[in-house]
């Protein structure tokens, strides 16, 4: 029996992955589907728009046959960290393929950049921090670095976002001397491959604004996004009475800022190069999330990286807290987060080889990483009424979705 | 021209203060009445219901000529500490009288009391240590230590709330070597002199809590409050959607106890023998402020100790902030809220040969106590807009209210 690993976030506005599960299965001709999915947050620094468990059962629904979860230690970190937590997630569970979707489609260029990025690993590693020096953002500098050892240009386009979290896997596949067969199938920028659904949504990101705006799903949303989407979407909506977005964490933010002291601040994972200057001047004269973003961006604290550090600050997270994981050589555990009859069949093939205690509730075990993740599950909850929190939570303290 | 100090918090609900303006005068027969008032959150651990500034106008519409502020740093704080900060700002004022409100209503006993006190200090702080090592909290302990030493009976009864706070301010004029007279009006327990008005207010607590629940003025407050009061609050209730209460900040501080580690909320003000651990274990089942404080409260955590550990958590003020104005000597600064023409010819009189700084907003003066001034304003107005929040702040930011 094969198995073929994903890596999703599963926000339906902000992914393709949720779309290439049947593509990837046809591409490794895998008899099973394991997602390894973000929790809370999202690589990108964002609040999921709906909890890790909602996000779960879409997965269930579109294919996948078991998910586990990507520890918040490495969901809400630049492209090699959260690839190495991914791997190592996928790599106790004994795939033996990682699908990815990437702008180059192919997999042998990556093969082959990956050979050739460690013939030239030192220059490229120079060409990187001459260009940090210079005051570039961690990815426009790799992406010059890239270009230095011929990696930017032809087939893989180490620019493209999607290539270079592919190449991230790719790396931390061989770093860790894994026997997964890294795949690939093509993604388009906006992440859609039906090529209608694809038209019909222009903006994505402008369709999500309209229905966080207004609370429901728009006539545009409703042709853009997938049944199930909606209905997911509706359910949590139902529930909770919020869709998850930087906005409600607004006065959290606030609050925090102005009354950490900047030797506070600067504990904080993400606060670099004076930021908590930054972070103080600007405060008063925000008047919501996006304002506030505007006012403290920069060349070199791009969007992504201040919404990370955002995380962090929520969540309380310290760059002590995180500098013992980024270089993990084995997941602290797995968890299931949910699975079908066919993710429990396999569950229950590879469970006595596996090295790392096999979870699906954070009270079963005592570990830093569950700390960190059940801070990220209450920071994630904050919004909602406090009845609606114990509600919610509950699923943190039990047992896996079964379907 | 004699000046008399009065020391006030000016909450319409918690305290009769604002109604001893006149007696003071009368009973002092001074010119000029000068309140040193709480900023932001008050001596028993509350956010005050409106702010310090539409207190301040308040006060002055009461009779008083000038008004300035009790630091944060002392306002929240033990009897002995609050009535330090009052006294040593008053100092600097260089007001003749102090006159407080006391159940006991007449000076003698008190000054004869510290007398006795001093003579048998050494039995006082045996007791007092005694009974706190058997569990009680400061307020049941001291109350049974002074009985040892018969300062807890006949005319002078230091188990009463007023009395013990009047016995805080006659020892911290004595203790700083002061000059100043203190007086004493009587003080009936509700805090209201005026006879019809107490009977009306069966409980002034039910009339707070139905109005903020209500958010509005209700009949029974309507025939309690007298005029200005009502006015006042109705001002800020327009302006801000508020009245302060502790409920508003519930999903801050469950954030704050869910984000924080041990070890992090140890360093908080007030967060004592092992209060963290019960802060953490019962966040979880608390579904507002009120039922979170049910939860907390012991013996030996009584609720106004754990309600200004939560103004400490709130604002992230910490055991190592506060620690070195325990012993201060003489106030940092005279900050002034507000003054009606009478009070700035005073503070003409007198400002040539003040000892520190005379400022009238928090930008004039560089001092680590006013940067916990600042916490503390944000953190108190953290439940209103973001625009509103802006407005509210200018206030901290500008002159002195002249009536």
């Amino acid at each position: 029996m094969k198995a073929c690993g994903l890596i999703v976030e599963y926000n339906p506005f902000h992914n393709g992955h949720v779309y290439h599960v049947e593509q990837s299965k046809e591409k490794t001709n895998a008899d099973i589907m394991i997602a390894v999915m973000s929790s809370s947050f999202l690589q990108r620094g964002e609040p999921a728009i709906i909890d890790k468990f909602h996000r779960t059962k879409a997965a269930l629904n579109r294919g996948v046959d078991l998910v586990v979860e990507l520890p918040f230690a490495f969901a809400v970190q630049y492209a090699d960290l959260f690839a190495r937590g991914a791997i190592l997630t996928l790599s106790e569970l004994n795939v033996d393929y990682v699908c990815f979707g990437s702008e180059a489609g192919n997999i042998q260029p990556f093969l082959e950049g990956y050979d050739h990025y460690q013939n030239y690993k030192s220059h490229f590693t120079d060409e990187l921090h001459k260009q940090l020096d210079q005051g570039l953002s961690f990815p426009q500098a790799s992406k010059k670095a890239y270009q230095t050892i011929d990696l930017a240009t032809g087939e893989i386009d180490l620019g493209q976002p999607n290539n270079i979290l592919g190449f991230s896997y790719v790396k931390a596949i061989k770093e860790l001397g894994s026997t997964i067969q890294p795949e690939t199938i093509k993604r388009t920028k906006s992440g859609y491959h039906d090529e209608k659904i694809e038209h019909e949504i222009a903006s994505a990101t402008s369709i999500r604004k309209e229905i966080i705006k207004d609370r429901s799903i728009t006539d545009s949303a409703y042709k853009a996004l997938p049944v199930e989407t909606i209905e997911h979407l509706k359910e949590y909506l139902n529930l909770t009475s919020n869709w998850h977005d930087w906005e409600l964490y607004f006065p959290y933010l606030q609050l925090l800022v102005q009354t950490k002291s900047h030797q506070e601040l600067r504990q904080i994972q993400g606060v670099i190069e004076g930021l908590e200057y930054r972070l103080k001047q600007t405060v008063q004269e925000a008047t919501d999330f996006h304002s506030w973003m505007t006012l403290l961006k920069t060349k070199r604290y791009t969007w992504t990286r201040l919404q990370r550090m955002f995380v962090h600050l929520l969540t309380n997270t310290t760059k002590e807290d995180l500098e013992k994981y980024s270089e993990m050589k084995q997941a602290p555990y797995t968890r299931i987060l949910g699975m079908n009859q066919k993710g429990r069949e396999y569950i229950q093939t590879i469970k006595k080889d596996m090295n790392v205690p096999l979870i699906s509730n954070i009270q079963e075990l005592k570990h830093p990483m569950l700390v960190l993740e059940e801070k990220a599950t209450d920071a994630y909850y904050i919004p909602h009424s406090p009845k609606v929190k114990q509600q919610l939570k509950k699923q943190e303290l039990t047992g896996p979705i079964i379907i």
